[in-house]
């Protein structure tokens, strides 16, 4: 039981709690790359997005919708890392100006088509 | 009917498409951050993603774990902007090595619980 997000969701740490039904919870980031930075989990322990049941996952943007709003956020990043942590995570980082929030660097590449194609065909033929 | 992505949905702009249901579109992205670069986007217009229903929603993340399952990709990063293009956009981008793919700056702050408590407390009077 050393998960910090299983202790969250236990109360065993405290945390700003926005948000909490029987599959998600949502709370302040304490060390927010800007105000509002919010942190939405479902309620299920596992590595990655993909370790994550369904009905779990399809409860986490509506929860990030219903805080966005509420929050009154105009511009904001979400944002779930997987490979570094070792819980689920969705934080949704309001953007107020180009120096606060996140930033992030995009270096992408003019795509081989035929490559592409192949690719799109291999990744269809193991779902 | 500029939107690219309506486009995209239409079929006026051919895509390597992955998944499509009545309400998601997953396709591979042409200008990719590294390979597997994936887009699942919902058949719904709307600027950011406060602005998309609910039952479109919750379609995303499970349709994104199925390509990542599908892809075999262990380490990735799922991003999802809003305050800058025209549609909602939910990249699902492997991260295969340090140089490639997504590069973030996360220059988080210590937080003043004080004014942390009450933002908690001024977002849920909003819900």
């Amino acid at each position: 039981m050393s998960c910090i997000f299983c202790r969250i969701i236990k109360g065993e740490i405290p945390s700003f709690k926005l948000f909490e039904s029987e599959k998600t919870l949502a709370f302040l980031d304490i060390g927010p790359l800007s105000q509002g930075h919010a942190l939405v989990i479902p309620k299920f322990h596992g590595a990655k997005l993909a370790d994550i049941p369904d009905d779990h996952l399809s409860e986490v943007l509506p929860v990030l919708k219903k805080i966005v709003t509420a929050s009154g956020a105009v511009d904001y990043n979400v944002l779930q890392n997987n490979g570094t942590i070792a819980h689920q995570e969705v934080p949704h980082i309001p953007k107020p100006n180009e120096k606060e929030g996140l930033t992030i660097g995009w270096d992408s590449k003019q795509a081989d088509m035929d490559r592409l194609k192949a690719l799109c065909e291999d990744i269809k033929s193991k779902m």
